[in-house]
Parts: C-alpha cells; structure tokens; sequence
C-alpha cells in the first residue's frame, strides 16, 4: 500500500472548477496558446480552479502526448498548479499511471479520473483493483484523486460499495467525487456516506450546486463553467445567502440556453464568438461542428439576458 | 482524400482469425515471448491470419506504446505481416492515425478499427468523419479498413447509411467489417447490401459462422479462435460439405462451456492449463483472473469432449 504518514490536514478543494475545452488549429491539433490564455481568463472570472482534460475538454479524444504537453504549456505559463485537478483516468492502466505521476509530480491540487470504460459491466473488484494499482505505482503520499462518475457517457460508474472500499484503503488518496449522474439522489446518497469524513463532492453542474452545498457538498465541475463562471461563483459565495434561490434559478436559465445543443461544441462557439476567434469554436472527430444557424439564436438569447464574458477578446 | 489508383484485384481476407490474447507478466507488462509463442501456434493450428489487439487482446487496456512493442515483436519474429489485422480504433483521432499508419507502414494486410467510443450518440457526421481523417491523414493506398461493430461493448456503433458513406468515399480502404453485434440479422444486413462489391464480413463469434458463409461471408474473428481455431477452421474449410451443419453444432456446443465464464478470463486460463504456464491466465484491471474452483469444471468439461491444444507447451 502507498505510504500514507502522517495527519496533516489537507486543503479542501472548493467552488467552481472548469472542465476546460480545448481549442484545436485548423489542423485540428490542440492549441497550448489560446488554452493557456483561456484558463488564465477562467482564474481571473469566477474559477475557483480548473479541471483540465475532462469530458468537456475532449481529453479521450487526445493522446497521452497531447495531454501532457497541454498541462506542460499550463504550468510553463505560471497557472498554479494547485489550482489544477487535471483528468488523468483512461482505459489503459498504464495510460491512467503516466498521466497521474505526471500531474502530481508537477504539484496539481488533485486528479480528477475516470474508471476504464470500455468494458462494461465490469466488477467491483476490477475497478477497485484498477484504482488501487494507480495509488499504488503512482506512490505518492501527495496523491489526491476526486472519483469521476459520469454513468451516461462512460457508462462505467462508482456505487457507494466501491467508493467505501477505495476510502478505506486509501484514506488520503481517494479525496472526493465529481458527480455527473445528472441524478442528485445519487448525489445525496454519496454525501450523506461519506462527506462526514471529509470526502469533497463536486456536482456535474451547476444546476445542482445549491443542493450540493446545502448537502455538504464542495462546489461544482461544470462545462458551462466555462462560459459562465462568474455567475455560478455567486451562487458558491452566497449559498447562504437570501438570494441563493433566485441566483440559482438564473444560473439554470442560461444552463437552459446551453443544454439546447451539444453542450461541447456549443460551449466552445459561445468561447468562439466572444474570443472574436471562430477558430476556437472547431471540434475534434467524432463531435461536430455547430452550424452558425444553429450558434446565431443562443448568443441572441444569452445577449438578451445579458449574459457577457468580459475581457476575453484581449485574450 | 487519400489516392486511390489503378484497379488492382485485392486479395480476399477469409478464414478464421484469432483475436489474440495478450499475456502479461506478474507486473502486469505485456510479455512479448509469450505473445509470440502463441502467435506462431495459432497460425499452424487452424488460424488464418491474427487480429491482435482486439477486445479479447485486452488492447484498450494497454497503451499506444505497448501495442506498437507488441507489434514490432511479432514482426521482428518473422510472423508475416500479411496474415495480420491488428487492432488500431481508439478514442484519440491522433491514436488511431498513429496505430494505422504504424500497422500500413510494416505491411500488415488490414486493419479492424473500433469507432471512437467515449461519448455516446454521436452522429453519422462525426462518426464519418473520424474514419475519413484516419484514411486522410494515413493517406496510404494499402490501408484496408474493417470496421469493428461491437455495440455490446463500444456502445457505439456502424449502420448500414455509414457503411455506405464510408464505401462511396474510400471503396478500396473500407474493405470489410467485424460483426460483433451478436445479431445474425445485422450481419444478413450488412451482407445483402454491401457484399455482392467485395465489402468482406467476419462475424465475431464461431456460432455464426456457417451462417456468415451460406450468406456471402468471409469469416470469423472470435475470442475462442485462441483456443479452438483447428475445428472452427474445419466449418470453414467444409462448409458446402455433408458434415457443415453437425461440425457447427460442435463448434457451439464447446463456445457454449467457454461462455460459462467471463470469456477473456476463461480463453487466458485454457491457454495457461495446456501451455503448462500459469502465468498466462493473468488479466489487467478492470478485468479480474478466474478462480482455480471456477477454471477447473470447464477444463474438465472440455477434457470430456476430447479438447486439447497439441503442441501448445512446447510453445
């Protein structure tokens, strides 16, 4: 088992993270220079953190190579490393070791990871042996790793069973939950098993995060985080607030807007046509490109409501 | 698009094909004599040619890197790159294009290409796309193409629309399919509509396989083609013959004992008991080895039916 010393205790992680989307060239290969610039946009607008590499971002879609080069051109850039949870879980066990090693070596905050998920109706004992040999190779106390549970597209998942199984092995390691079930009775039931012993649940959107927060939950993970961080912030600083509801039920009208189209592409088309760069809008196989007759209607309906990301065309 | 010359006759791919199992040392590497030995003894056992790295290979579970190593050993052996068929579909456009063009480029006879299978319901024009940039940025005339459709796994999956988009633009790269549906009535589908111009269908297990051939088909391409290529090649080799339809019965009776079990675990123990290697029933994570009490009743069930792998310890 990793060496687990001492009883330091550890930073919470906390707010709004963005799963950041990656812009590609016409080539479709990534573009370290317009991602570096949009994360530093998203720290500066509302993003408690990033989360590089995660569905949103197309991570599957990129090589290991290019994966790492991204959190590469991050980090050489100065974003703090520990504002960073970047996804490092993939099919391939050694895939999932090389990246971890590489983001905690570099001091990340956290990873965020993904089961290996082409085979289905794996056991629990697979899965556990899966993440238990990432803490084990990786074999770094600093090693913190945020389960990532998104049933409706890996289809491969955590059940409460499995999760209390990592955490009693790996007490530190095994840090928290991003919960994209799109169910938040799955939310609940993971919140009240384990966030009395300090496991940190983040919410796959923001449509649940005041129920997250007022569950004992940590914030949210949400692609839209992207686009609309500063407002989702809100909501995280004034949960307790007399406006939460309200600000909340605002937040879910723009995730409204979004959810219309692909959430992918149409978070990068809003990125695109505020950036003032239609590049930033393009999509790797097997997603596609939105047609500006399809992008037109959101950005008017976003206009509308006022909706602005400001200071990003200086990039 | 990718040039496409002349109007040479393409041989035909046929026979039975092993998807072969990749066994692991105790740390769990890829073990390259051991791949090689069991190579070698499939094509002088019934075997036609080899589709490594598919699902029963275990090869989303192993990196790009492994799977090239892997590749290089079995050439570097002297096994004839024109009885391969490697896996080379990944997530990762760029995954894809390296494996393909790594396998065209040492002459490997074909190629079986999973679609991309993270995000789910994605469209024909995304799925067409990531096949069109692969052929594109290949751009080698001797790239011929089986598309592998294995819905049970990949979630993702070939309609006969993309088949025919895929064949209109690239008629010579798009040479044939893996049918793993485990519905005859797919593969009928596909058979009616594109064999008649060439377009070769494998089946992906042996119990449709006499099927596969009275509708025009070419093959099999089947986990158990690790253990019991030697008989499945006899249906193949008589299937107009008086005996076709009692040799398939035997066929499905002995897949049916395999499929008791989880079948990659089970195919792995067969080989470990009759290459006297223990070792070789080893999988990754999130895959998990049989027990002795639960590999021992289906030995023995083969035992009773005269089973055996002749010339399998000696590697």
């Amino acid at each position: 088992m990793a060496k687990e010393s001492g009883k330091t205790t550890d930073r919470r992680l906390g707010g709004v993270f963005a799963p950041v989307a990656t812009p590609f060239g016409a080539d479709l290969a990534p573009d370290p220079r317009r991602f570096v610039a949009h994360c530093r946009w998203l720290l500066a607008h509302g993003c408690a953190g990033l989360a590089p590499f995660g569905t949103t971002s197309e991570a599957n879609s990129l090589s290991v190579d290019e994966r790492e080069a991204l959190l590469d051109a991050l980090l050489a850039a100065g974003v703090p490393a520990d504002r960073l949870m970047p996804g490092t879980g993939c099919c391939a066990l050694t895939d999932s070791v090389r990246l971890t090693a590489h983001a905690v070596r570099h001091g990340c905050a956290a990873v965020l990871m993904l089961p290996p998920f082409y085979y289905k109706n794996v056991s629990e004992d697979g899965l556990f042996r899966s993440f238990a040999e990432v803490v084990e190779r990786v074999g770094d106390d600093r090693l913190r790793v945020f389960l990532y549970h998104i049933p409706p597209i890996a289809q491969v998942g955590f059940g409460p069973r499995l999760v209390e199984r990592l955490r009693k092995a790996y007490p530190r390691a095994i840090a928290g939950m991003k919960d994209s079930s799109g169910d938040f009775g799955n939310t609940r039931t993971m919140l009240e098993a384990f966030a009395k012993d300090g496991f940190q649940v983040f919410v796959g959107s923001e449509r649940f995060l005041l129920d997250n927060l007022r569950h004992g939950g940590v914030g949210c993970i949400t692609a839209t985080g992207n686009v609309n961080a500063a407002a989702i912030e809100r909501v995280y600083a004034e949960w307790q607030g007399p406006d939460a509801d309200r600000l909340q039920e605002e937040l879910n009208v723009v995730r409204g807007l979004v959810e219309k189209l692909p959430v992918i592409p149409a978070v990068k088309a809003i990125i695109a046509a505020h950036a003032g760069d239609p590049g930033w809008a393009r999509v790797r196989p097997p997603l596609v490109d939105l047609a500006p007759a399809q992008v037109e209607p959101l950005l008017a309906e976003l206009r509308a409501r006022g909706f602005d990301m400001p200071g990003l065309r200086a990039g």
